[in-house]
């Protein structure tokens, strides 16, 4: 059985095609471009591939209510051209295969649920730390909807003691993504954060915002992984230094022993890179599921 | 049909029976002493009432995991004698019918939910703000658990610009219940909230830290209503002041027509003070749908 997946990112898309066991077969990968040149691209690519459903995950705000007369568009979003754009509804329209969508974080939870870090767990949240920040949240075996659809990458946080940084969201100023996704990095520091060496204080920093937004999701959510990815979680060094804050912010409240050892808890994706794409090919499993 | 239904709290045990359309027929109340006590006080109550299956909700923590060993058990409070001490094996062994169990707070959600303010919508987030803090999280359908279950009670906040009291939570200090409880209220100012007059500015200083969380639940969770309960939103000045926060909070970041107008998104509880009752019956109705 071949499921088609779409990855559509703000910059990028990658499309592939995988089996029911999560593997990926085939993908090509371009840039994102105006919407209509942009799916007739994704669709040209599964035309001769012999789909038998598709799974997206997009970048968002997306609307993801199947009651809505607008579900499946990519709703308010300043990307020239793809505001309010039926995003799913052109894709089906010319695919003609059940489809499922989600937002690209949401599909990244559910591919590590599915086969990844979180993999036979029920719950699972899975951030992305890079351009933005990105939460998606997997919670007694479900992607988490509601009004919209999680937005965790705009949490508030405690303020670090010696940062001055007024934020860099335009929205919020000083929210996670504000203050620790990687513009944020180069602003506060003068230059990205891919050039600042391992010991730069820059990482305390960083890994104090995210430890305070993992913190209280532990306390809301109680989620059973918390998966960390995206391009500023490169910094390998980030995870023991996020662990010890978050351990130490709880302070033994959580009646869980999977909290005292947080080495195994607070993860990289098992799907490295893949996450996106095999949980977009998870989606689209489930939508043949749901179909028959 | 008739339904049992215990509001298990730490100070008061609140028993009653009532009907599958949440109506409540009867009730009483007694204070929380000894466990084995307690819950045979509770048996004696219902039994000659005849009920066909039974909904308790519980102060915590307590082991929600169906496939624990311990599942039912209080586990790891401080209130002498009730540190893992099996409240549902005991119930369920008396009175001998199908059982639901989950957090008090999680039980107000789900009564909210099923007959309240949240009823019809898949997704609430139901606070109680009293002696302390707690939470209750329905989302899809569903209440949440995990590792745990919800402590949304001890989440972490921007602090006040005016606020220099150092928390009272004696795990966190500055979450949001050692900043908000009631008895931090009540140790910041000199003077319990019940006695503090309508236009002193503890008020809006309450108001910051719960629209500091609600936000982050707003952003992480997306719920469709916020709900809050307990002692100190009998103040109801409360209310006005913490939409006017989230609104500017949110700042039109998420994209939903209904966080236009939060004076019927963020409100008291449909149920008042029934909803943690009301919650245990739906509870009890659940358990014996899942057992037919
Ligand atoms: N190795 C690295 N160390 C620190 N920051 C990095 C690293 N690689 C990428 N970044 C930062 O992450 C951001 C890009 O994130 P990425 O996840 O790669 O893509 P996007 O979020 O745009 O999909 C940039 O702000 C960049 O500076
Ligand atoms: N009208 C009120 N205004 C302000 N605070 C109140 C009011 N009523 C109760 N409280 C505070 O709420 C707390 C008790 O909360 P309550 O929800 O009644 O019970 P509990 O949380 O113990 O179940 C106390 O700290 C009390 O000071
Ligand atoms: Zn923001
Ligand atoms: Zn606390």
């Amino acid at each position: 059985m071949i499921i088609g997946a779409i990855e559509a990112g703000g910059t990028k898309f990658v499309c592939g095609i995988g089996s029911e066991n999560g593997e990926i077969l085939d993908r090509i990968s371009f840039p994102t471009q105006e919407p209509e040149e942009t799916t007739a691209r994704a669709a040209a690519y599964f035309a001769d591939k012999n789909i038998e459903a598709l799974g997206v995950g997009s970048f968002g705000p997306l609307d993801l209510d199947p009651q809505s007369p607008t579900y499946g568009h990519v709703t308010t979003t300043p990307k020239p051209g793809w505001a309010n754009y039926d995003l799913l509804g052109h894709l089906k329209k010319t695919l003609n295969v059940p489809a499922g969508f989600d937002t690209d974080v949401n599909a990244a939870a559910f591919g590590e649920a599915r086969w990844g870090a979180a993999q036979g767990l029920d719950s699972c949240i899975y951030y992305t730390v890079g351009t933005g920040i990105g939460v998606g949240v997997y919670t007694g075996g479900q992607l988490v909807h509601g009004l919209v659809h999680p937005e965790g990458g705009h949490v508030l946080m405690r303020r670090h003691q010696d940062d001055k940084f007024e934020g860099a969201c335009p929205y919020h100023g000083d929210c996670l993504e504000g203050m620790a996704a990687g513009p944020a990095i180069a602003k506060r520091w003068g230059q990205g954060g891919d050039s600042l060496p391992e010991d730069h204080p820059a990482w305390e920093m960083e890994a104090h915002y995210l430890a305070e937004a993992i913190t209280s999701a532990i306390l809301l959510l109680s989620p059973k992984k918390v998966i960390l990815g995206g391009g500023v979680m490169h910094q390998n060094q980030l995870f023991p230094l996020i662990r010890e804050k978050v351990f130490r912010n709880l302070n033994g409240y959580v009646a869980s022993s999977v909290l005292d050892d947080l080495d195994s808890y607070i993860v990289p994706p098992g799907l490295g890179d893949n996450a996106g794409l095999a949980g977009s090919l998870a989606l689209g499993i489930q939508a043949l599921t749901d179909k028959t």
